[in-house]
C-alpha cells in the first residue's frame, strides 16, 4: 500500500512512476491490436484510460499494420466499439503505402498493383493513384498449361502488398512478372508481421507471409512503410507535431491496467 | 576442324574429352525442367542423346523438383513426348516427401496436411499415409470474421508443402496451425525453387514461395527434401545402386548439343 492504493501488479509502475511518467510525455502513440482491441473485442480499460488521457491533454495517436483497412474504416471500427477517434488520428500501414508514393513523387501515369484488401485500395485512390488487383483478383485462377501466357499491364510503376485473405497463385504471379518485368517497378510492402490476431480467438498468417512468398519469387527484399520502419514513425511525427521526445508508444495493455489502477491519483495531481 | 568434326561451340568440350568423360561415368542424373522439357515442349536433341546413352548401357535417372506430379504422371508425361521411361527411373520431391516420411517411421495412425497438388497426394498415399488438403482445399475461402474459429484435425502430424496453383489464405492457416500447435508436427518441403518454368513460355512462382510464407508465419525452417538436399541424393544413390563417384548430374542442355554434336565419334568409340 502507497498513497492509500493498493499496491500495483508485479511488473507494473508505482503511482509516483506512473504520474511522472504521464506527465513527462505530450503524446501517447497506441498499437490497435492486441493493444486497443483483439478481433473486434474491445479490451478492458481502454476506454477509460482514453478518457483519462484527453482530459489531460494528451495528445493520442492510433498506429496499426494492419493494412486491411483504410483510416476512415477503423474510425468507424473505432466508433463500432465506443470509442471516438478521428481520421487524422489513425495511422495504418495501408496509408503509410499511400503516403510514400506521394512522397516519393511516384508519377500519376504510373499504376499500382495491390496485393491486399480494401484498406490499401482506398487509401491508394484518395491519394489519387490508379490501382489494379485487390479484392477482385481473389476469384481469379490460374490453370497451369503449358501453352498458358500470362498477361500483366507493363505500366505498372508499384507493386504494394499486405495482408490478403484472398491471396492466390494469380496474384502472386501477377507482383513477380510486374516487379521483374516492369523497368524500375517498387516492391513496398505494408509490414512483415508473420502472424495477427485477424480474430479474437486465434492468430493467423500476417501480411509477413504474402510478403515473403512474394519477396521470394522475386528474389528481391520490399521496402517496408509500416512499423517498424523509419518512414511510418517519421511521417507520423511530422503529421502530428511531436517533437520525438516527447511521446510514448504504447505496444501492449499493461499500460491501460495501470492507468486503470492509478486513475484516482492521477486525475488529482492533475486536477490541482 | 578436330578429327574431321566441326570445332564445338566455345565453352563446350571437346571430342576426345567428351568420350572420356562419358566413359568415366556409369549413370547419368538429368534434371527435368530446361533439360528434358521446357512446360511441355521438349528440348532439341534429347531423345537422340538418350538412346544413345542407353545404347551405351549407362544408367539413366531423371530427377525433378516439380512436386506438382508423381512417378506415374510423370512416366505418362515422358511418353506423351516419345520418350520411354520407366517410374523407377524418375524421382520427384514429392515422392522424396514420402520416402522422407516411410525411413523416418513417421506413426501411421497421424495424418499429413499437404500444401501442394497431385502429385504429393499420390506419393503419400502410395507410401500408406492418411492425407487431408491438396487440391481439394483450393476452393475453401475464409472470411476472416471476428468471432470465426478455424478448427483443425489435431492428428496431423507432417505437414508437406509444395508448388500448388491453388494456394490460398485456408491452406496457410491450416499449415500454420498444425505446424504450430500439433506437438512434434513435421514441417517438410519439397523444394525451396524460387521460380520454375511452369509453362513454355513464362517463369511463375516456385514451392520455394509457399514454403516461404509458411515459414514465415510459423517462424521455422522447413526439412527439405528435394534438390539440393542431402536426402534426395543419398535415397537415390541408394536405391539405384550407383557409387557417388560414378555419375554426372545434368542440370542444362548443353550436355545434349555436345552428344548430339559428337554423336558419330562417340558411336564410333563404343562400337569398337
Amino acid at each position: 500500500m502507497a498513497n492509500g492504493l493498493p499496491d500495483p501488479p508485479r511488473g507494473l509502475l508505482t503511482a509516483d512512476a506512473a504520474r511522472s511518467l504521464v506527465d513527462s510525455v505530450d503524446a501517447f502513440l497506441f498499437d490497435c491490436d492486441g493493444v486497443i482491441w483483439k478481433g473486434d473485442k474491445l479490451i478492458e480499460g481502454v476506454p477509460e484510460a482514453m478518457e483519462l488521457l484527453r482530459k489531460l491533454g494528451k495528445k493520442l495517436v492510433f498506429v496499426t499494420n494492419n493494412s486491411r483497412k483504410s483510416r476512415r474504416q477503423y474510425s468507424k471500427k473505432f466508433k463500432s466499439l465506443g470509442l471516438e477517434v478521428t481520421e487524422e488520428e489513425i495511422f495504418t500501414s495501408s496509408f503509410a503505402a499511400a503516403m510514400f508514393l506521394k512522397l516519393n513523387h511516384f508519377p500519376p501515369e504510373k499504376k499500382v498493383y495491390v496485393v491486399g484488401e480494401d484498406g490499401i485500395l482506398e487509401e491508394l485512390k484518395l491519394a489519387g493513384f490508379e490501382c489494379l488487383g485487390g479484392p477482385e483478383d481473389g476469384n481469379k485462377n490460374i490453370k497451369l498449361e503449358a501453352d498458358f501466357y500470362f498477361e500483366h499491364d507493363i505500366s505498372v510503376g508499384a507493386v504494394v502488398v499486405g495482408l490478403d485473405q484472398y491471396f492466390n497463385y494469380y496474384k502472386m504471379q501477377y507482383a513477380r512478372i510486374c516487379i521483374s518485368e516492369n523497368p524500375g517497378c517498387l516492391f513496398i510492402a505494408t509490414n512483415r508481421d508473420p502472424t495477427g490476431h485477424m480474430t479474437s480467438a486465434q492468430e493467423w498468417p500476417g501480411a509477413g507471409t504474402m510478403v515473403a512468398a512474394v519477396s521470394c519469387s522475386v528474389q528481391k527484399e520490399p521496402i517496408v512503410v509500416g512499423k517498424p520502419s523509419s518512414f511510418l514513425m517519421d511521417f507520423l511525427l511530422k503529421s502530428v507535431t511531436i517533437p520525438s521526445t516527447k511521446f510514448w508508444i504504447v505496444m501492449n495493455s499493461l499500460l491501460f491496467q495501470l492507468l486503470q489502477l492509478q486513475s484516482g491519483n492521477l486525475k488529482d495531481v492533475h486536477g490541482r
